[in-house]
């Protein structure tokens, strides 16, 4: 199966990241076959589609028919027959929602359980040629069947629509020929695929992504950022409006790491720190990292400890607390759409 | 002092990130006296500032008056009553340099030591109200100095013209006036500091590259990532020159973690990944971000193992080993160059 062969998706799941991979599928011009039992979920991801066509980058549906190819079903049992690839995104969505995918499912309140069953019964009743994409945020494909065909885990990152990124992880019975199809699937897609070679918890992505939230989450709540911005620098009005006055610590991130990492990741980044020369790298701020992991270490913020959880919210809380979401997600879309532009012009 | 009394600077070292330094503050328009006892400094810094000229955001000064405010000088001593912040950037410096940046410190080998020394002299030579900035990647600047009265520790990103990140970090004895001063002073450059509260190794964003480091150290010694990368993706040509077949890790950052924290620092992506509530993040993802994270404290990267490091240099050197430097460089600076302006834009 070649990525060309794909012309019908079926979606499990319509919360933020399902609805988001219907609209990235409609607008490439592919039919959807979607489902989700939560009150609402239909005429919700109406208003999704219609509110992010406009975002998403180099789109092949016109605005009439990126809605004409959805069909929206109450099971999707009955279409299983027809897909060529199963999103399967019910993680992602609520767990009422998810409970009631499947009727047969309505009593697991357990995630993993739920995605196990769906996953047989998604075994059982779907031709074999099907592949069967589940996004997760770090569930291993092993640990949700346990004679996998062609599944493949992918770890979405928000907003879909724009994102490079598509996600990781191959299951180790996944055979090469899956993944392969997959990948040519999402790369026609505008996705950068990234193949991880063992299972491992949380991919990669979210790995390094916890490695920052974790050392973030320390540096909070020992007070070693201040709450207080001394200005709004150089930002415009409407970055300042969620950068300034109580985000410090992510101004580090958005005003450094992390522009430069939207350019080059860790290892070129060493690499470029070193001359050329990782090993220079290494030898000349290897010393000085291990001690910044030594102390790193010492003060990790305990995930464990519910008082320490409770006192970081509640840090982060009186700081957020004037935040308009909306807003910033539509900064956000409007700030990706130009950076995926930039970069792809360089 | 405001920051617009700041006329006069001293830079002393001119590695890559003083030179750097040195090109900011002429385009601003700046008087700036420099130094570095290393063989051949002068020649390369004139290389340097001539080649990085039009890569600066909004500079003020013109190509001619550019070069024409830049004085080098062999010993600063005679220059150190004239100025009006001194960025003391040796530690960047070659090491061979740094050693000679004063005569009486030749026989310095410890650069910490050196530093020391250097403070001291410059304590002892320099009117009261002149700012001291020093430049370092983590050394909190009461390890340098026992009676500090105006300094300030900055860690600077490269390329330091194009980075909107100064640095951060505050001695405790640092008056809070000096702070104010050298935070306005930085941003009239287009800088945007980041002000620490308590002395902290690393400071503040190079913990956080530190932990996306170690990881990524340890993800590449398991072999966790593919070495091997099954096509361009949506990447340009130019890009996918150093970003596709050799550095899956780095795509992840590059395709996704990283053009999201251009964006968004760490805790707003929480906040927008919990649907603008920090503490349903927390309550809904916690248990599986501390699942990761205890995954990666049971793996990770020994920085003590010179078998670890040795297996890990060989690894990344056949990885890069095709990697242009100085093109890789330059498209970086176009890339940043475009990203500010994006980022400006919203």
């Amino acid at each position: 199966m070649t990525s060309t062969s794909i012309k019908t998706v079926g979606v499990i799941g319509t919360g933020v990241i399902g609805a988001s991979w219907t609209a990235l599928f409609l607008a490439k011009g592919l039919r959807v076959i979607v489902t989700d039992p939560a009150p609402g979920a239909e005429s919700k991801l109406h208003e999704y589609l219609k509110k992010n066509y406009l975002a998403i980058p180099n789109k092949i549906a016109t605005p009439e028919n990126y809605l004409q190819n959805l069909t929206f079903v109450e099971d999707i049992d009955p279409y299983l027959g027809e897909l060529d690839l199963i999103q399967e995104v019910s993680k992602m969505a609520s767990q009422e929602g998810v409970k009631k995918v499947l009727t047969t499912f309505q009593n697991g309140p357990e995630r993993l359980d739920f995605k196990r069953r769906l996953f047989a019964h998604l075994d059982a009743n779907t031709p074999e040629h099907v592949l069967i994409a589940s996004s997760s945020s770090g569930l291993p494909s092993s640990e949700l069947r346990e004679k996998p065909i062609s599944d493949i885990d992918w770890a979405s990152f928000q907003p879909t629509a724009l994102n490079t990124l598509s996600g990781d992880s191959s299951h180790p019975k996944t055979g090469d020929e899956n993944v392969t199809a997959a990948c040519e699937f999402y790369r026609s897609l505008g996705k950068d695929p990234v193949i991880v070679k063992k299972e491992t918890a949380g991919f990669i992505a979210n790995r390094l992504q916890a490695a920052v939230c974790a050392e973030a989450y320390s540096l909070i709540s020992r007070g070693i950022v201040s709450a207080e911005d001394l200005g709004k620098g150089v930002l415009s009005a409407k970055l300042a409006q969620f950068d300034s006055n109580f985000m410090v610590l992510d101004k580090t991130m958005t005003s450094g790491l992390g522009l430069r990492w939207a350019f080059s990741g860790p290892i070129m980044t060493n690499l470029l720190g070193g001359g050329g020369d990782f090993g220079h790298f290494m030898d000349h701020l290897g010393p000085a990292l291990k001690s910044w992991l030594d102390d790193m270490n010492q003060h990790q913020f305990n995930m464990d400890s519910t008082t320490e959880k409770e006192n970081l919210k509640e840090k982060v809380n009186q700081l957020v607390s004037h935040v308009d979401i909306e807003k910033t997600e539509k900064n956000r879309d409007t700030f990706l759409t130009g950076l995926i532009s930039v970069r792809s012009e360089i």
